[in-house]
């Protein structure tokens, strides 16, 4: 596993619980950096992820530009939708590996070594993606 | 309604059927236009339609090079999630826009002045659209 | 196509445009039968969907009853999923079954013989089923 | 968190991994239960979860029934499909909590005390969950 050199996820409840000392002395999980100073980064990002991603992403802005000129060019309608749709897939693919890295990783980690609280946040984060971002 | 003077859409069982004689002299359906030729056009485009489409996809090729940007700096997973989550949403307010406008102007087109088996196709094609293609 | 002999859909927007006067007198569309005093029927119901949709019922019905033992019987959380999965995609089979209807027969009434207005409150209709109903 | 009793889940990649042997003797992970033999049971179920899961489904069961009377008797079909839509929305909540309920029990289980090999089966059944079974 990569090591977890950076870490500022969304544990809004983790936030509440503080540091936690550990017989190692404390540690600080992926809560105690302050949220809003800088933007959270990820624990970890597997490399293989984060190069299918980008390489999706550059032709998904190729695609939308694709999509403007045909809004502009009057194209038949279901057409650009058909297009749409093919643009939705490809995003979806993206937050499919996000979300197998943020498993693999940050979530891992919370369950591994956070507290129960620090569990149950996440899996708090995780019913919301789910279930509201994972269209 | 605006003038209906470009049609070129994706009746494919329309076309078999070939030109429609009228009262009127005959008249070229959706259909009579080779598809492959040429791309197909909308029947008519409500001008608040077109702008506030070219508006969204403009909007969302810079969310898309955000999200590229979110990537190559190893954000939060969650965090660049919500943000497709966003992009979603705005690549479907495009798609309904333009649902509307081709129900509004083609398959009423082709449910009013075509064929039953015209009709029967535009069914067909509206069901596609739908369950396939309108999330 | 069946005879149009029932029809009382919900028209918010057409019972407001009152009764509608043809060359052959005046014919009620589907708006004007008040809307709460009876339920409102289909302009034509397909007796093969009718019956396919009723025996699909029959059989989600009994696969729900098997959900209640998979539950109390505290079978593996994600089985109980799959099969849920199945039942969602049952009921989407009968909704996709209505909408095939839906726009064959009381769609295709308004947008036929509707006035302008009233097909645009089936344009509303449609959107509204397609992009809240129809998953 | 409630004792770990029942335990059968669909592990196939654990399969392959055996038992596996800790410094206070050998414990079954949940996939060391022929799978084929008994259905699988969940690690554990909260009971606040099972008895609202309970209510739910006999509602819907209820719900589809209702569904067969609006079909039998020629309802509007926009108005059966509005009712399809609520049925699939109450069974979406029993999903959910089922998912809350794996992540806090079986999922949990397989990352905490399981080989990066179970957990690895665990991330692939949750994508396959997210992804193709919790609409």
């Amino acid at each position: 596993m990569p090591q977890i050199n950076r870490c500022a996820p969304r544990f809004d409840k983790l936030n509440r619980t503080g540091i936690i000392y550990t017989p190692r002395g404390y540690r600080t999980l992926c809560s105690q950096i302050k949220p809003e100073a800088t933007p959270r980064k990820a624990t970890a990002v597997d490399p293989s992820i984060k190069s299918a991603n980008l390489k999706r992403l550059h032709r998904i802005e190729g695609q939308v530009r694709g999509l403007e000129r045909m809004v502009a060019d009057d194209r038949y309608c279901p057409d650009i939708m058909i297009q749409i749709s093919s643009v939705q897939e490809a995003l979806r693919a993206v937050g499919r590996a996000l979300m197998r890295n943020h498993l693999r990783h940050c979530a891992t980690e919370a369950i591994q070594r956070g507290t129960p609280a620090q569990a149950e946040a996440m899996y708090d984060e995780l019913m919301n993606l789910i279930y509201t971002h994972a269209r």
